[in-house]
């Protein structure tokens, strides 16, 4: 049991999601964080805030310039955010003439929510991509297997025979009801400086905000989010949303598989140390404990949308804390549900002719 | 601290909604389960599965039918559920010539969840109009107190003066966002027959589940939910999203009310037994208190999404435990909400002239 | 669904359980704060803080004390709480000679916290002595059953054959532990006057907290606990570790009863309206159903411990609304597990001989 | 925001704590897995189950083991865990004469569980030390500024004024109290086999137990806990505790720290990356987000207790996934809390002479 099993070398394979992980590493982090400053000055060129030649410059200082990570880690412990002291390194890497350009009428929440931004878009456009392959597996095992019969079960128990085309479309509605959530969801630009009313941009503050949102690719909240945080809870849904309906898959997968029942048959499946005739639904099992890891998360970012004023320092941070285990967790249980699927040799038993 | 504050004589003002805590009666329960089955059998009329007699008959007894409430809460004690017992007793008092066409076909949770259903698209409705009148108190307050000055807090210190109205803005979009959550919401009709697959209705099952919808004035999902809970999931959320918004503002208003600050004006407030100067801000209080329970309760909600096979036992009945409370709860928020606006006598100060 | 399940007419056989929910009606609730104030009267008196003769006064008049209950609803939405009211309505009832002897020197807190342990003192005793019949009842099938066979499953797969004293030892060692758990609490009083420093008793505060409680039968804490809720939170989590305990058993007789393990017979069990073969294991799964909703709760009262100040309005109405449904759950549960454990007619198969 | 902040490099020093993280890390699980094998093989010597010639060899081909990482983070996708690879690398490792007394008789749990443990009970032996130097801070603070005055405020309102010392008082009982619960933790060994019931050592099974928790310095649990989760979730509320307890420190001192009512100095403080004039109390904000992160997980702990049969792969998947973040999260705030103690410049107002 090590620590944050998701992230571990050896656990990461099951719990965690390699190209999802990397995203929400420092590496990508600040690099999101430096592609908001570049975008940022050059939005702001056209409304005559920052000259043509401030922007070209802190663009090109932006690509050239490699952060002390120690001095950054010192200032998160300080500030309790990175954003000060990034700034700070970055605007004397830039030097004298346009450091004042730089970060100019933003507040580190604008650079850390649309860094989150930036990276969960891409975070969930690769869970999308993995549910619709998901239900293409299932339409495939439909076809093959859609006409066996399975004993229907309600609270656990025996109730009526179905086909097994029957249990795959619950399935299906899960999954095609959460890629549906998915799809929905925005992923909205963060800009309204220290206080959040756009301040220093006098009368051009939306228009810049959307010129910004143009530039990162990113969507428009209809106002100002640094303290009604509905898009990050609907982040944290969407996860849920997610690893709710594939850990459903999980639990019928494992009950299907007792020995007893014997009605879906899976290649692989995990050994014991003890008992070598044993194969365990690992990657069934691995989808509800998931779904519960969501499902226990998610309570924690309901919790911070109780945000204090204009900007709740604990409230923030436990968002860090949460968020990106459950989007982790969703596009990991995507991966999981796919491998799953693959491996199932068959189910239910062919109808009598 | 007496059992379900929410419910309670004393508590109930402040901590449920008469109305909506009505919906979730027992009475209302029954009712609305039995207006299912009348529709039921009226639905089936067109398509030749019960005669129009039949469901004259039925719609007639089933205004006159009175149940042994001693009995149904023995058949909740055996069966789990309500509806067993409360269809044997309608189907007795029917008489035989037509107890067969009584609730042809469906099975209990077709009823539980239609009945649950009905109630929540009125309780809803309910939360709805009080939201818009949340958002129509916040523009008087705008009005009124807009031009004042406030000092903008972050992360608890004060950080920049502000407008008053651009304090209340951060309110607005917290209470604009979730008002169009909850005008999003479907409310569904369910309808699947004991193991979902509408068998008993031939090759009338989807039509008929249109026309059960349309008869009630529900929703149709896009498939049968026994098993894939989404949309109860969609009902918990916006509970969330109504308590959330209020919740943060509660909260501000708390922080405002504290006599440092004095940056609210409050009329009445609660007294202590003790100290006679006070003046507690108890409907502030309050919304965050309703926010955390909800927070809190979601995730029980979001774990009964690991429902297994075609109808879980377990994770219904922690449905029963947690959804009405939630919703409940929510309505509350909105009532505690408009009072508390109500109370307010100024915001902030006077700009200087 | 009905609201608050477990204190409906029909419900609460199932999902409440009498005696305890009746502990926290509002009837008993305010019943012992008038065992509260008559108590601390009777205790101030040796120190010379009330006379003896108002204390005879005020626990004469409080036994004829009937307070006005529409007034005591309208100061809990004024205040947040009973008390302050319900106090003002008992310096009337007492007159003006004895009015000040009342409730001296103690706050609301004080009376509200007293008469939740004093009343969860009960509550968990009744829930012990449901454990120690549970552990009993094990013993019985243990004796009965215990030299059986039964599979193993481990993962929910097939393992080795084992004893069903095997299994039974599972769940006594849960029952017993959390029995123990039960009896290690403590039920302390509450006093510290309004902002916890028994400022009102002079050098008598500690000696005077220690007669209340003694008069009261409660435990001592070894600090005024206002804003430290360790004792609060030890109660939650009992009701936890009950409910844990017997969910992991109803978890283990669900799997069980399947028709395809059959490896636990059991007598009645739930009907289904439309499958009138099926026979549901209804008590076992709302031990699991149980298990996750005080699983649940938990979450809030930890929240609870963040508790502002020297009294927090938020965080204490939490605990009022999540606390006695997770009491009232832990009862229901044990109640629900003896009921399952007495309809076992069989477990595991007979050993060949 | 990267993913799990408490490990990140730039992060960890905020919110996590490296001796702790570095317990719950791979390698140091691994180690811990390793000295329960070659406890195991020297603690079955004297009961003649291996020989102490085998006992040798394997204590020896143990320290030389170097695991293949790569064949383990297979073995972890397709077990579920990564004992079964591990012992068979050592039992290659360690050659075929000796191979078969290599995990005599254990079970991957025994294995998983025992190595929890041990770094457990490092982990919190280190946060009772800081806990003990948290409370020995607090004393020196009470001697400093116990006698000035602060303002007492009651639901966020001003009630009376009271000694600084009264208000330290309320943290030293909290953390008094929890402190308490981290020393009467147990850190039991595991050891069951296969199916719990020690099959493989006939009548030495209970005294080989014994022997191996003497081994290792652990305690030993009234039984085998493979499915019985009670020492697991005690681990979970006692950190749960910890940093409840500091939380409330936390809230108190963000309340106190508001310009508006100044009751404490800290020196340092966060930055703004827009406003130069803020000094944020970064320590206090972290406790309180910690106390939440913490409450929030805890549920899910109590859900794992809800354990299938005789071993559950998903409640303890689930475990794994949340019991190392709560107790770094724990360590991580006793180590927060120290630091804030140690930056506060004053208290409250000194006493009008």
């Amino acid at each position: 049991m090590s620590y944050t099993v998701q992230q571990s070398a050896l656990h990461s394979s099951l719990l965690g999601e390699h190209e999802v992980l990397a995203l929400f590493s420092e590496e990508q982090d600040i690099a999101a964080m430096r592609r908001f400053e570049a975008a940022l000055a050059s939005a702001q060129v056209p409304f005559g805030i920052v000259s043509q030649e401030a922007a070209h410059a802190i663009a090109a200082s932006i690509i050239s310039f490699r952060p002390d990570m120690e001095k950054l880690r010192q200032g998160v412990l300080r500030d309790g955010m990175v954003v000060p002291n990034l700034v700070e390194q970055l605007r004397g890497h830039i030097g004298a003439t346009h450091s004042s350009s730089v970060h100019l009428g933003a507040t580190s929440q604008d650079v850390i929510d649309t860094s989150l931004m930036l990276r969960a878009k891409r975070a969930f456009a690769i869970v999308e991509v993995q549910l619709a392959g998901i239900l293409e597996t299932l339409g495939h095992l439909e076809l093959e297997f859609g006409s066996n019969r399975i004993m229907a079960h309600t609270r656990m128990q025996r109730a009526l025979p179905v086909s097994v085309a029957d249990r795959i479309g619950i399935w299906q509605s899960g999954v095609e009801t959460n890629r549906k959530a998915v799809r929905a969801l925005t992923f909205p630009v963060q800009l309204g400086g220290p206080v959040g009313d756009l301040r220093d941009y006098g009368e051009h503050g939306l228009a810049l905000r959307a010129a910004l949102a143009a530039e990162l690719q990113l969507d428009l909240h209809e106002a100002n989010w640094h303290a009604e945080r509905s898009p990050i809870l609907a982040l944290a849904n969407a996860s849920c949303a997610v690893t709710g309906a594939l850990g459903k898959l999980g639990m019928d997968v494992c009950l299907m598989a007792q020995n007893e029942l014997g009605e879906v048959k899976l290649a692989g499946g995990g050994k014991s140390s003890a008992m070598h005739h044993k194969q365990n639904p690992v990657l069934a099992e691995t989808l509800v404990a998931q779904a519960r890891f969501n499902a226990t998360l998610v309570s924690g970012l309901q919790h911070a949308m109780v945000h204090e004023q204009e900007r709740s320092g604990t409230a923030w941070t436990l968002e860090w804390m949460l968020l990106p285990q459950m989007i982790v967790t969703a596009a990991s249980a995507t991966g999981r549900a796919t491998e799953l699927l693959a491996s199932i040799v068959a189910i239910g038993e062919a109808a009598p002719q």
